[in-house]
């Protein structure tokens, strides 16, 4: 941590502030220069409140220079992280999974269907959401236990591990066979739903929130790491922008910068992002061409009659094109 | 609702359109432009799924028109609603108030020292956190438990109501003695959460999150409303923004313009807000003269040794000259 | 246009704003609701002007119906717009260019090796700077005229067409064998500057603001049409986001999302985006896979002693084998 | 400036950076901790490029740690700049001014009609504009030159000095007798402009950027400062955010993070920052209790009528109270 003070500091403040941060067990190199003063902090800083320091009236600013994440820090832990998401099917490295299915679960007619083709054209998990996050009371919340029944039957039919979304810590018994719990954009700050999910041993996909930077989705994945689960797979949904034509932003240099800063999988969902079905196709190859680990794709068998978001899915024709697309660019970067 | 259907859009595609609509209950007007048609949608189109009806083919646009809140909306219910923190104190409409205290609860002696200047200085409501939000695990995350069992304490030698924030619905049973719980800008959307608050019958302090519209925020209100709970507070405590100076914006628009899209009182944090203790009195004495129905503060009596947030705080003496100033422009304004 | 009239707007105040309306020409369709009575405008809305309409007592909000944007929204051209940079080399529609060169023109040695170099992996274009925006006036400002000089002779040199980025109406002349004309980021709403160059008959690479949206980019196309210049290229550079990682945020959805609203061709320059070398060759892949008609890549001989944004310019090796890469991905998805 | 070297960086390497840095003129200290090595540049680091020296492999992150401007800084000016509109106008420290007026200037007698009831209610400065800034080339562009001579002959009539904005540097000539010279939002870093108006002797009303930060505003004024004009008014006038309902946010906390900064004057333009009439008046009295030396507010003689951002201007009527209660706020604070 790097602090600069004022440039009005007297020798008294100075030896003030120094002896108090030593107080906390840093050490304090000091730099004068002739209009500032700069303490380098070395030491575990971690404990240190930043906003505090800063708020000193001797101080001008402050700068942490470690990351404040360490576990899922690839400084710490260069090589990637492959996470088994059954014995057999891995995401990370040179693992690269599609996962595909509806914005909700509506039907076991549904489910299954959407299941079954996702499947024959390439997706290796479905997805399906059975506790919705809604902005309207009034609006459709999902099937809940009900959905997730739905997803575990379809399960069984096709042979699909499954990824679902948790909204409530105390709805986690009905998320036993579920194989990815998923964390929205909503709830990646809901620091008592991660501390419980770092309980479990079982990947966790946590999506970006509208707002968070990259380090905040490093900080929430921290969270969860720091309870003991090492399963987190990062998903990119779309940030909130001044745009208005796309409902948000697809930020897809977030690939390979997350790809730098951890050693987690990244996997990109371009359907939430856009909002329109008919860009997914593009933005799904550039994902793959910046280097994703895996796509998260919304398909439905009748997007016009969805109960949620069927603007923004494809059909089972055209995520098969997709798939065929993402396959040959894979070729190609590989 | 308004849908502007595509130039190419064919009658057969509008007939189409128009009966699947009419199918869902809706009436549908037509207004044909020279190069667009414009369907207005009346009836009760809450339950419509505006994206869904984007995304179709034949589909250029769609508006709603009718705010998705309903019983937040003044327009149902013109007068300020009054809200009864105690059976004698109250916000909202010509009552005033201000809430004041520090970030973190700590010892018993901070936060009785604390109350008791706070409240000699003006402050009717003791604010103090017990859980606390951080973004890093490794944070302090508040005295929890303990934090409001001193709280309570403070609570009972004072006669001060108190505010603290809820994290996790599973506490519920600790905040019954708690006057007003806040819920802070990180849980906002924290659906599950607001479903819980709204069978209560307790005041909620409901702050706006980071990167959330008004808009947003008032449908977050509407699901506690939606409950059965009518005691709720909205707070703009900064929003997030591309300045660095300062930690977040504070929206000081907010306060008129949720006066006029609702019937519910609104507060100001303006500590939270700057991040910077020297920016609060100007704008406190700013939120005042826009027009807030309150204020919440935060005062520490040793700052530089708080254990969170202690850069924002006030001490003491500042915040009763803060009080003094604000209560001279309450003169001016009403 | 449609305008929304508030819940309580009478029928002798609709009459008036419906008879205030087709005094400026427009046909007016009325839809009542039980809550809301629509106005649907028909005609020339373009001169009418929203904030005003929106202001007006009786009314609760507007929507503009038909694009702003006339001359260059897809709708009335529904053929891309193929633009020749010289009498042989054309880009929009399948024609792709890779622009490539350094961030300033620092010297005749400097631009002519980086020109050969590039021309030789692949450019068409050089691109380079003599006139540089830089938000601090004790920043290089540029070669200015000189930098105009050296890229002429660069272009004598190698034959390859040059695109430099002007700042000021008043340095036309310098521009007069310059082939594409830059207008930067800071520059999209310079109105004076985008009529001026709406004038000529040379191609004009028009990059997105930093917080600016695509209809305002379209919009800005639109005064260099109006004037009579057709040949624009758009160019989306990174926008400003809360993301602090990269230095903006590369909205790559702009590409599907402008090819349909508009016929013009759009290029990527990932190096502004990110300023971080290490991520241009993910990100200018990732733009062909989403359909880009060209890249615009900073490449330096020798990036540590660059005088301007070393740190995000490839070298001329790292560049070839972008070069290389971009040509396969355009091989898999054309 | 403070570099963070990478925890893998060589003794070899931080030799080399080491000696690169003075080569440059700069004095390095080093301070070692176990993961990280601080480098603290001391000297005139205003020539070296931050992003070149952030983009060093050696290198993990750089910070800035003297502010980038220093003719307007405070530190080094620490009273307040006074500024002299007229020989006997002056505005900052003390001086408090209300400008008022409309958007456009539209004929003679609406420039003068409001002129007189404007300067009756308190107004000093008269404000009106002649050259307008529109999105659209379609949209009404200002009466330009006439616009001009309008505002001139109302200030031969009213003796008010008046304020209007500039787009194009070859337009001087006609401003030579507008007593205080504006810069939009848009141009704000138009740098070819800033020159210019630099080497005038004329004080200049510098707005923010929708999307700029204040170091960046104020950079735009070192840029005019640096070419001799001293003599600048910042005005904040609302920002890019996520929130609709207002046009814009405004940004109070410009006020007193400004006059922290910075020496010049600091005003507030209500108007344009909200886009609606109605939430002038309390965000008007918002400013001035957070310390604003001035306000600038559209006023128009028929709202409904006008050419241009009609839904934002008060009538004379209503600015009369405005100004009125903005009188009793200032003797609260003062």
């Amino acid at each position: 941590m790097v602090a600069v003070l004022k440039p009005n500091a007297t020798d008294a403040q100075i030896k003030n502030l120094t002896e108090w941060l030593e107080g906390r067990g840093l050490k304090v190199h000091i730099s004068k220069g002739e209009s500032y003063t700069i303490l380098g902090l070395i030491g575990d800083t971690s404990k240190i409140d930043e906003d505090l320091i800063a708020g000193l009236e001797t101080v001008d600013s402050v700068k942490r220079v470690s990351e404040p994440f360490k576990s899922v820090n690839r400084k710490f832990h260069p090589g990637d992280s492959v996470i088994n998401i059954t014995e057999t099917l891995k995401i990370g490295g040179g693992h690269f999974q599609i996962m595909a299915g509806p914005c909700s679960v509506e039907s076991p007619g549904q489910i299954l269907e959407i299941a079954k083709s996702v499947k024959a054209s390439g997706a290796s998990v479905l997805r399906g959401g059975a506790f919705k996050p809604r902005t309207s009371p009034y609006d459709f919340q999902g099937l809940r236990a009900d959905g997730i029944e739905l997803l575990l039957e379809a399960k069984r039919q096709t042979g699909m591990p499954i990824v679902t979304e948790i909204m409530n810590a105390n709805h986690l018994d009905m998320f036993e066979n579920v194989d990815i719990i998923q964390v929205g954009a909503r709830n990646m700050q809901n620091f008592e739903l991660l501390k419980e999910l770092g309980k479990l041993n079982k990947p966790i996909l946590l999506k970006r929130g509208l707002a968070n930077t990259l380090q905040e989705l490093l900080m929430s994945a921290e969270y969860i790491m720091a309870g003991g689960n090492r399963d987190i797979i990062l998903c990119e949904r779309g940030i909130r922008t001044f745009e208005t034509y796309t409902r948000n932003t697809l930020d897809l240099s977030a690939v390979p910068m997350l790809k730098e800063l951890t050693h987690l999988p990244v996997v990109i969902d371009p359907s939430h992002a856009c909002g329109l079905a008919r860009l997914v196709p593009p933005m799904a190859m550039a994902a793959v061409a910046a280097g994703a680990h895996g796509l998260i794709i919304e398909v439905h068998n009748d997007p016009v009659n969805a109960m949620c978001d069927g603007g923004q899915s494809l059909t089972p024709e055209q995520f098969g094109e997709v798939a065929e697309k993402v396959r040959k660019i894979r070729g190609v970067i590989s």
